[in-house]
Formats: structure tokens, sequence, C-alpha cells
């Protein structure tokens, strides 16, 4: 039966509810707190059936993330295009909050995990991009204060943007992100 | 060997450097991905030993975070008693803030890790007491600004005292979260 049902389905949408599936178990129990056969379980299908799709439960989290952390670096690269410390951190803001909004669960696993945080800083590409991003935010102000601002503005967005945590839909949420990450970095709002 | 080196050891610094060696496993691999058999390699004993101390691994969890919970009790009591939300909000965070640059590691796992969140708030105590935290914080400033600034300050403080992630002392992070949290909530400092 299970075999049936996933060969009934196309394989895209397959592959797209595993990782579904896996996104919320994650959520609920931390990447490490989940085996593939909890997300086998969950859907109903065998381990084995899994496998066609993901090999390994790091390449299933691999799946996940990469979409992205390139959306991320395209936010970081044309941030760093910037003219000055404040319009550069003021784009790494903008464009995370509006990711953390639109990719609430993913987010969330992405830096409250610790298992998660672990995987993607043995990437050194990822690791790199996420070090660049903090520099942005962390330049607006020298030395230790920026540092501790934009470390408090990276991590208070994705806890906030976590399911359930604030009720707002995507675009209110966005608006509040984006207001207390300024305050927080003491950026002022650009003109309109 | 095992047995012999545990037996020699008081009781008490026995059980505190399982507590040590089962924080540092849950800092790196998260508390789901720590097992009581990890626990018992690290330390070089057989995990037959660590249940003369804990008979499951919630109950080490409970014997971490418990001490943190009656610490963060006294502190959203006493900010309770004070006579308006811009200082009892003041109260909160400076005392979290300590209790956050004390306690680096434990800080971080029980504010990050999803495995222990859910620990934690399976407990109508501690999950009430969290609510009263970030109630308290979030009075400062009615609605959803006033609740998204106050989840940025505390999940962003446990974060950033996490170990490894800023380079200072107790004392300089203390300072620097504080004034972060400040300038995220609105509170002036108060006058010395």
């Amino acid at each position: 039966m299970t075999t049936a049902s996933s060969a009934q389905m196309p394989p895209q949408s397959a592959r797209q509810r595993v990782l579904d599936v896996a996104l919320a178990l994650f959520t609920r129990h931390g990447y490490a707190g989940t085996s593939l056969q909890m997300i086998a379980d969950e859907m109903g299908v065998t381990k084995g059936s899994l496998y066609y799709h993901f090999r390994a439960r790091e390449d299933l989290l691999r799946a996940l993330v990469g979409p992205l952390i390139e959306q991320l670096r395209a936010i970081v690269e044309h941030a760093e295009a910037q003219r000055s410390p404040s319009v550069r951190a003021e784009h790494v803001l903008t464009g995370y909050a509006r990711l953390a909004a639109a990719n609430r669960a993913l987010v969330a696993v992405t830096s409250g995990d610790p298992s998660v945080v672990e995987v993607i800083h043995a990437d050194p590409d990822w690791a790199d991009l996420i070090d660049r991003q903090i520099g942005l935010l962390a330049a607006v102000q020298p030395g230790l204060a920026g540092r501790v601002r934009a470390t408090i503005v990276m991590a208070g967005i994705a806890a906030t943007a976590a399911p359930g945590v604030v009720e707002a839909d995507e675009a209110e949420l966005c608006r509040q992100l984006i207001d207390a990450g300024r305050r927080t970095l003491g950026l002022r709002a650009p003109r309109a």
C-alpha cells in the first residue's frame, strides 16, 4: 500500500511531502530528536520508501535548508553592494525579516536547533554566509555593542517568527520585525 | 574501575560532574541528540553508574533547569511587585541579562533547543513563569509590537549569551545585553 501510494504521486509532490512532514517533526522534536523512522511513521509509509527520496536524514535537512541559504545569499550579496554600513545593515535586516516571515518554521529550525546549527556551521560555505550576515548587521556600531545587537536581532527575528509564538499575518509580522530590528541596531527608517 | 571511582568521589561532586558533562553535550548535540549512553561514554563510566544519580534523561534535564527556573521566579516576582510597566520590564530585563551572562550554556539550551523548550512548556508551572516573564517585557508597548519586541529581547539575550557567540567577560556581556534590550523595548536607563 505504501509503495503503491508513493508510486501514484508525482515524484516531486511525494518528495515535497517528505520535506513538509520532516520540517513539522524537526520543529516539534528537534532535528536530533527526529529519526527517518519517525518521519515514515508520521507519513504512514515504510522507512524504505523514504530512501527513494533521501538516503540519510542529513540529505533531508540539506534539501530543506539549501534553498533558504540561497535566498539568504542573494540578500547578503545585494547588501554588500550598498554604499554605507547603515544601508547595508538595513538591506540585511529587511531581507532577513521577509525571509523569516515567509518561512517561519524553517527559519526557526535553522536558527534555534543546536543540531541544525551544527550541520550548518560544518559547511564552510554556509558558515561563511552567516558570518557575513552577522558582520553586516554588526558594522553599524563598532566593537562588542554592534556584535551583541546584531546577534540579538538575528536570533530574535528567527525565534519570534517561529510558528505559534506571535499571532500575526506575514506582512504585519514582517513590519514589526523590521521595526524592532531597527530600534535594536539604531537604524532610522529610510525615507519613503 | 568505574564504580570504584564514583564511590571515591563525594556523591555531590559526582552528581555535579554528570550535570556538567550533560550540559556540555546538550549544548553540542541538543538534548534530543544526547543519550545517557553518550554522557556515560564522555565521562568514561558505565551507563549503570549514571542511574545512581539520574534514572532518566529528563530527570537530568530537570536537575539542570530547575535551579535556573527558581532564580527566574525570584526575578519575575520581584518585577511584578514594581509600580509601573516600564519599571517592571526594566527589572525583568536586567535580571534576565544577569542570569544569562552568569549561566551562558544553560540559558542557551533552555531557550534555543526545541526538545528542551518542549519539556519546559509541558510543565504548567514553568510554562506559566515564562509567560509572565514575556508578559512583563511586552507590557511596555501595547499590542503586537510589544509582543514582538519582548520575544526578540528574550530569545536574543539567550542566543547572544550562548558560549562562543561573543567574546566578553560576564560583566561586560551583561551591560551590553541590558543596553541592547533597553533599545529594543524602548526603555530609558534609570537615573543612577
